[in-house]
């Protein structure tokens, strides 16, 4: 069985965007070597998503209005000695909705994709430099 | 390693449906003779998901209305030019709460589950065939 | 390629709570012996989940509210032929939210976490035993 192992360093300047980390993920798959088995691709950090979704502007428009409404920012109380003194519940939260990782089929040597398939990164608190871990084994 | 890959074809002809096809992922498992390792079973398209849930149809009624509350249809407007032009917004949310894929393990030949979890695919853009990409590996 | 199966026992006392599982997880890594690979580890039952996020108390307070806003209790009508006869929707649609399983990567023997990841169980449905599965492959 071979393993591999890479992580990917994104740095986006705004707190919200999506981006679409496909092609490195690509580059990761032929770096391995492996031609039949499975790639998981995951978040760091839990303030970030990584999920399957269309490579088109318009729906990330609208998912950045729809997840500001199943998950707004929360008010928090600073006299809480619980909180983690960041506004960033948000974050998290978005995440859970998107989720963390995705789970790849690997083929031939090449992602096992249908047509509109594209591995994205969510990120919900942006401004500094954060990490998505690559991690493939098979054959 | 064994590596085993099959396509499922499903032709839902309403709108949005859920079906159980625990039985055609149990038939795969079979075909791919792997006794250990870990089954990914994932929608191939970005309006339909694969999740697992309890196989009882007044369940999927309620969630029918559930979606329909969280990930209501989005009014486009047709002269954005980064619109995908189809009023299909709220099938690529409603998939991504239920989400793209699971990943069951295989022990001793049989999907490792527990009493009430079966696999189900949720379609919310029918009318035509879709893909459902299964990925057997282990040994 | 080496496989390991372990099933976690957990008995909540309260009807929903958030509990940490990754001292358990790191404890079945050990006992397996893999260096290399993925873990998988889901909630067995359809009224739990399983996933990653910070542990943090205050998080875990907003949590409750806000699945509480998302997926609320249903009303159910007992005299429906096809209800499960329990009000139990709700737990339901709050795992789906959060998710039934993660895949984590396994490297030099260890879970391939970033900082401030844990595996949480989410419990939506106590007072009764119920189970994790952990399925690890690789070397």
């Amino acid at each position: 069985m071979k393993s591999y192992r890479k992580e990917l360093w994104l740095q986006v300047p705004t707190r919200r965007a999506f981006i679409n980390i496909t092609p490195q993920i690509q580059e990761c798959l032929r770096e391995s070597g492996v031609r039949e088995g499975l790639a998981l691709v995951n978040s760091m950090h839990v303030t970030a998503a990584v999920f399957v979704d269309d490579d088109e502007k318009g729906l990330y428009r609208h998912y950045e209005v729809w997840l500001a409404q199943l998950a707004p920012v929360v008010a928090t109380d600073p006299s809480d000695e619980d909180t983690i003194g960041e506004d960033i519940y948000d974050a998290h939260m978005k995440r859970q909705l998107l989720g963390r990782e995705v789970v790849v089929a690997v083929t031939e040597g090449r992602l096992d994709f249908g047509h509109w398939e594209n591995i994205f990164y969510g990120e919900f608190d942006g401004g500094r430099k954060k990490r998505v871990l690559v991690k493939i084994i098979g054959e």
